[in-house]
């Protein structure tokens, strides 16, 4: 074995702290920080981090789930379903502009005549990847608000469209499964869901109210494996994406009684561990391949759609349901943050043949800046904001929800140690 | 990517949490019950985990690093010092009993005539792996106590004996370093860790009394990456165990001013995921080559050879320190366990030609029962003290160093959200 993996997290570590800082110093989020970190570190500048590593890759998913777990663990149900209704038109128009959108580019640049073709490079920019929008919107103290809400019921919705749309694409290209057995899918998906979250809320309440009060540490290790179970079989067996079913466990164990102890314990392997992992992964896996102006020209202006569709798209959805001009605003930009979803689209076009190589590169352009873009953006749509307070949040470290009690636990301990210290 | 490590890490979690749960009923520690977790889900039994996921692999590796990281940051140096001489003799007592003891067996039994060949079985016998012996001493409150010190003081040494021994045989094998210069690596990693103590301990006191109050989350940052770094250069640079750098880590941390918050942060990464990922590891990785009887022959006298050698050199070494029989009893049974050193030990002398094929299966069976066997003892070594007490362990779920904190903590919480519902 290998012994690698140590001095690559160790780095990871360090790294996506100083550079959180520094962008903090900015009045940047620092997850905007720890995405440059990956991508300095990464093969795209210094080369110091390895792309390939399967182990770095597994914990970045690792993170990921947990990340939306912990979500889910903060969204109340009933305000996620007040927020459905806006969610699922935000969710709607923010996957049919960006399709015709990136279609409409692709006809008129890109070097194919075949209409589903063109319409693919719309499919790749339909998916939204919500989990950097989480983290800036906490860092900002605006997750547990009704764009965050909104934002959140959107981004379930468009995980869902997405997979339809890839679906249409694929069968239409002559593979994949039927649209009917995917839509049949995701609602079975749905009622697990449904029945995961009462059955799931009234034994873990059962068994708490059952076992001594001393018993603690059951219920973190509990929650954490109904979290990967349901982020599994998600993925495994109804082809939702695995944050969607980690979402929805958090969802279920935020309704427990020992929702805030679980989360109080679920926070240091977020944010001592696995959730730099992921944000650093992100700027790791970018490898340009070579390119020609066409390439770039196209480039620019892929990126350009990217990030206007989904704004233009999902804030029109916002507006039409009543949120007033600054709140459209910020909904759209949370939505246009694009992740590996649009890479692993891209990759199942190009093995149905509807994805031109040449393509990738520009791809991955766009999912890195609109990564890149969308917290910096956010921050802006912020600014000013009364209500804008630091809150909770994996990469900050000022903060935390138990911030108070640490402080005097950290305190006791060292007065502790010092008496330990005289008794000698 | 596949998915699978998913529901096999939420399988090791709830099987080791479970089996723990089952072997402390019957007042056995919990540590067996994880071992036995693995045992039986790996191929040895049911074949549900698979014995070369490499993930797992790795994660084993940080689990073991961390647990010893934790008992480094538990350990005064101070104690260890004072626990230093009696830990020289104890190791080499411990070290020079296995070795002659296996040579002997083999010199008896084994089907080789090469006199070299033979030493190098009791040369597996020599490295102690010393974490399992840690969890169980922290299960039972007694590590840090005379025993529990004197036993991490021989261990490490045990370690770099283990080194020298190895070094001697490979280079007399014809391969491997000169017996010099891993002297001189093991002589330059005890000044390497020297300096990191002193320096490092200064520093990070310095940058605390710097920062302000209320940024936190970077200690218990910055402590893993030390922990990690550490690890890497003992295993990388030194020729030592990386979780020997780990323990010098920990030794590093533990005497700053943060140690207490830094261990009540690192410790819901080790209970709730990496530590449950190694003890089950263990038993995962036993997958039992076909067998003759002499084999088996062998295999059960390796065990009795192995377990008895350890148990009565190291007592033997801590009787002439002056330590009453059942403290003797306590630092031999202690230094019983054999974990993947002894694999690998045998691994090298395969390449080198010193060890038989044949004889790789007794030496798994010795080192899976040796690992089961040696908290268990304890156990029944510690029985019915009175100074006996449950402490925080990594295993536990009934007791953390922070309990009271804990369910005052979860009070709180379970109060503002009731507040929060009744509000709505």
């Amino acid at each position: 074995m290998s012994y690698d993996f140590l001095w690559q997290i160790a780095l990871i570590l360090i790294s996506t702290k100083v550079f959180g800082l520094i962008t903090r110093r900015f009045q940047m989020p620092q997850v905007v920080g720890a995405l440059l970190a990956g991508l300095v570190l990464g093969p795209a500048v210094l080369g110091l981090l390895p792309s390939d590593s399967e182990m770095i890759k597994q914990l970045a998913e690792l993170g990921v789930i947990v990340i939306m777990f912990s979500a889910g663990m903060e969204t109340d149900i009933r305000d996620l379903k007040n927020a459905g209704k806006s969610g699922f038109l935000v969710a709607v128009l923010g996957v049919l502009v960006p399709l015709f959108g990136g279609a409409g580019l692709a006809a008129w640049l890109a070097p194919t005549e075949n209409m589903l073709q063109n319409f693919f490079i719309g499919t790749v920019l339909t998916a939204t990847s919500v989990s950097i929008t989480v983290e800036a919107l906490r860092e900002m103290g605006c997750l547990q608000s009704r764009v965050g809400n909104t934002i959140l019921a959107a981004a379930i919705i468009d995980d869902i469209l997405g997979i339809i749309a890839l679906t249409i694409m694929t069968s239409m290209g002559g593979s994949g499964e039927s649209v009917v057995v995917v839509l049949l899918k995701i609602a079975a998906f749905l009622v697990v869901c449904c029945l995961v979250y009462v059955v799931g809320v009234k034994v873990m309440d059962w068994y708490i109210g059952r076992a001594k009060e001393k018993n603690l540490r059951r219920y973190p290790i509990a929650a954490f494996v109904v979290c990967l179970l349901m982020a599994w079989v998600a993925e495994e067996f109804f082809g939702v994406a695995d944050i969607t079913g980690a979402f929805a466990a958090g969802l279920m164990i935020g309704a427990t009684k020992k929702a805030g102890y679980i989360a109080s314990k679920m926070e240091p392997v977020q944010y001592l561990f696995l959730a730099p992992v992921f944000f650093a992964s992100i700027g790791m896996t970018v490898v340009l391949p070579p390119m020609t102006t066409d390439i770039i020209v196209f480039s620019v202006l892929l990126v350009v759609v990217a990030v206007l569709s989904k704004w233009i798209g999902c804030g029109l959805g916002a507006k039409i349901c009543g949120f007033s001009t600054k709140d459209c605003n910020r909904i759209g930009l949370g939505m246009v943050c694009r992740g590996e979803v649009a890479l692993i689209v891209a990759n199942k076009g190009a093995e149905v043949g509807l994805m031109p190589d040449a393509l990738f590169g520009p791809v991955i352009i766009m999912v890195i800046i609109s990564t890149i873009v969308t917290p910096i953006l956010l921050k802006l749509a912020y600014k000013g904001e009364s209500e804008m307070q630091l809150e909770e949040s994996v990469l900050d470290d000022r903060m935390e929800e138990l911030e108070q009690l640490d402080i005097v636990t950290d305190q006791l301990l060292t007065r502790e140690q010092e008496i330990r210290g005289k008794n000698r």
